[in-house]
């Protein structure tokens, strides 16, 4: 009997275990299931995504745009109903390209070839007659070093270096590459170059420059040397014609210019937790952009994925524990004034973040996150990938979050970015063609979907670190 | 002493079989890696795709372009230095859209809007003057049936049910609709309707009518009523115009011409196996397409890509145990009838097939195959998953494979399907847009790469009904 009594305990207890485990489960997955039908089916970042890309468009820092980008999306908050929404003032750097670039070799006295190449961000203009001066093709700094002063004086050093086409991940092949992008000029002015041409981090053969931020370093401003990106084909052209013709000359005029720094913001809103209000969610995207194209991809679909989060938790009533911020971060490209200031801002009023996520890798298809956290946490994640698979976010992997929030790294905070198919984002990245009809609808909601799920489960379950604090 | 030898002996044989396992593993880890580098830094599919669409064009059954891409893939398949490489002959419908369609929407006298259509694939054409009628929008053939004959008699019958968003996996939400457009008229001539207009098979809202087969079932001629698609924009436009004003009448005229079949060929290239020669391995896609793109996505991905497998092998010197064949299919859109033929022959001839793979889903980025086979195939080829995590090929289900290999079908082979994302199959689908600009030339060749890994595997293990044959 007693035996008998112990089984039907044993069996009770086994039931309700298993109950309990079916019902938080279930209830995970409904609430995924919403949160996807929602997106799919009354998403609305693809028509915050038309305005920021269509209406406003590049959105430099220290722009007429990036002001109207900022009043745009604070308004836009304030019309969702957060309980909060404010803007946060940021110091942002001023550059502007000025009258489009123009760039020909010239292979003898009037031959010349017309090439597409852009400035840099940051560099120098070119003196106002242009620069013209033979061509030195490398392919990182060691062949500087091995040319040397006496081969590379008074020559345009033209880095040549692509993108490694056979990584599967396309921003290994990016991370393989951006030096020569980020320090060329730098290092080849140290042999006396009188300027410096870049190879775009592309993985098509097209003809469109791509820009980005670069660094001259502690050079004083008079020994700065002018920086510009060619197209992946223009690469290709100079560097055949050079070796038919070493001597061929590079001629470049850019008219960009630096002015002192000027205000702008951090757009954020919050929705003030129901148990933890002091304990802080992030989830964010840059609102600046380069100037070339309008932004769409980078980072406008990492904007209009973070305000849907908030969106979507107040359309479906989703009362978080926590407080989710969106912040909508300012200067991401060349200098990453607003992430930084917002982690400053944080620790100043010791705000206690425990989770922030970043979508900075294009409005594609989402695959999955990946994660700078320690064991623990990483446990409880992948615990969730169940949860992940009917929507086809198979990859959860560690590694780097995003720009943005790296700067609130401390012991405790999980970090997270968004991880979308890689395969096309190089195509557009920092150019003339990230433009809104790169961007399909259904990819841009799946990956607000993906975000908002993960964000339900942390807020939900709460990270590791933060509950063996609240142990302690 | 025994009892250490016993040990030592177990050791040994622990030590070993781990030795084979991780050669073997680290042997086809190699073989991916050598299959992906190739695909991506030497590939060919995509210089074959430009020549296909570009050169060629949109490959319809029986048109002169059909009989071009026999032609060109023929050709190039014999640069490859397979074994063999023929044409088997296949009779084909031939079916013409003749000059553009034209259709609008009048909603009272002398007041009309253009709308874009397009025939559908098999449609009789339209009286020469056109057709005007009253229209009666439906989303079902249950709602034809609710109406009858009283409300439906003599009017255009319009399918509006659009796809359904919600689904992750779009070719659900295809699944879902294309009734609509294959049986449509088919049903609505029950009741006397003169004609259909159907909601084109996109989840975009846009301005391309999206075309497809279509069956009359066993009508007789007379009695067949045309058919037309109209883009979903026009579709909505359509629908909110009629709940105004409910006695507009809808215009259409349409030139599509039936001819008498024609020959054509499925072009069939081999590389003979070493150890199994009469057992075949299949890989493929269709060669002919709709009209209006040119059928980059569909189907000339999955040809380019199912020639790559061959081409790689040869390239990569590797020799297959079985015989493999690219099968180049003819006329999957509007007949099925080269996969019939190529399915009646190898039953003629008794051939043994063991494994056929397609790719007739879109050259976007590849998540994974469908198979359909037992229990024990399926547990082998889940064991190599750890093999594709690399190149975040992930998803390995249960299910369709493709239409082409479909007629392949018995208990003995195993069939599979690529799948690649399919967020933005149906944007071009059948429509004007399948062009070659909408296909990455990375995304591409990593189904190819895929593809080839999979064959390369299948080939090297044999699959399991395979092996219990032999035992037998």
């Amino acid at each position: 009997m007693k035996r008998i009594t112990l089984l039907l305990a044993l069996a009770t207890f086994v039931m309700t275990s298993e109950s309990v485990a079916q019902k938080v489960n279930s209830e995970d997955s409904t609430m995924l299931r919403n949160i996807y039908d929602m997106a799919l089916l009354n998403g609305k970042s693809y028509d915050w995504l038309d305005h920021l890309s269509n209406k406003i468009g590049g959105r430099l820092s220290g722009s007429l745009e990036a002001e109207q980008a900022v009043k745009y999306t604070e308004a836009e908050l304030k019309k969702l109903g957060l309980d909060k929404v404010w803007l946060q003032k940021v110091k942002v750097p001023k550059w502007t390209r000025g009258i489009p670039e123009y760039a020909y070799i010239e292979t003898g006295p009037g031959k010349t070839t017309l090439t597409n190449i852009c400035a840099l961000g940051g560099s120098v203009p070119t003196p106002d007659g242009g620069l013209k001066a033979e061509v030195i093709e490398v392919q990182n700094f060691e062949d500087l070093e091995r040319y040397g002063r006496e081969q590379i004086e008074g020559k345009i050093v033209f880095y040549n270096r692509p993108m490694q086409a056979d990584l599967i991940n396309t921003f290994e092949a990016y991370g393989g590459c951006v030096d020569q992008r980020y320090a060329g000029a730098m290092e080849a002015s140290k042999y006396g170059a009188v300027g410096i041409i870049v190879r775009s981090m592309n993985l098509r053969l097209d003809d469109l420059p791509h820009t980005g931020a670069m660094s001259y370093g502690d050079i004083p401003i008079v020994d700065r040397i002018p920086a510009a990106a060619i197209s992946t084909k223009g690469a290709e052209y100079l560097s055949s014609t050079l070796k038919l013709l070493p001597t061929l000359k590079f001629y470049f005029k850019q008219n960009c210019r630096a002015f002192p720094d000027v205000d702008s913001y951090n757009v954020i809103g919050e929705i003030t937790g129901t148990t933890y209000p002091n304990k802080y969610i992030v989830v964010g995207g840059h609102l600046d952009s380069w100037d070339l194209g309008d932004g769409s991809h980078d980072d406008g679909a990492g904007v209009v994925q973070s305000m849907e989060v908030l969106r979507m938790f107040k359309e479906l009533n989703y009362k978080p524990k926590h407080s989710v911020r969106v912040v909508l971060f300012m200067n991401e490209e060349n200098g990453l004034r607003g992430g930084n200031e917002y982690a400053a801002q944080a620790k100043l009023k010791r705000e206690d973040h425990v989770f922030a996520l970043e979508s900075d890798a294009g409005g594609f298809t989402p695959r999955g996150f990946s994660f700078d956290t320690d064991d623990a946490n990483f446990a409880q994640i992948e615990s969730w990938k169940p949860l992940f698979e009917p929507y086809l976010i198979h990859s959860f992997t560690r590694g780097g979050s995003g720009a943005d929030i790296g700067p609130l790294k401390d012991d405790g905070i999980v970090l997270a970015g968004l991880r979308p198919d890689s395969q096309r984002y190089f195509d557009h990245h920092h150019a003339a063609n990230d433009t809104f009809d790169a961007v399909n609808k259904r990819e841009l909601e799946l990956g607000g979907a993906a975000m908002t799920s993960l964000i339900y489960l942390m807020d939900k379950y709460g990270t590791k670190s933060e509950l063996t604090n609240i142990k302690k």
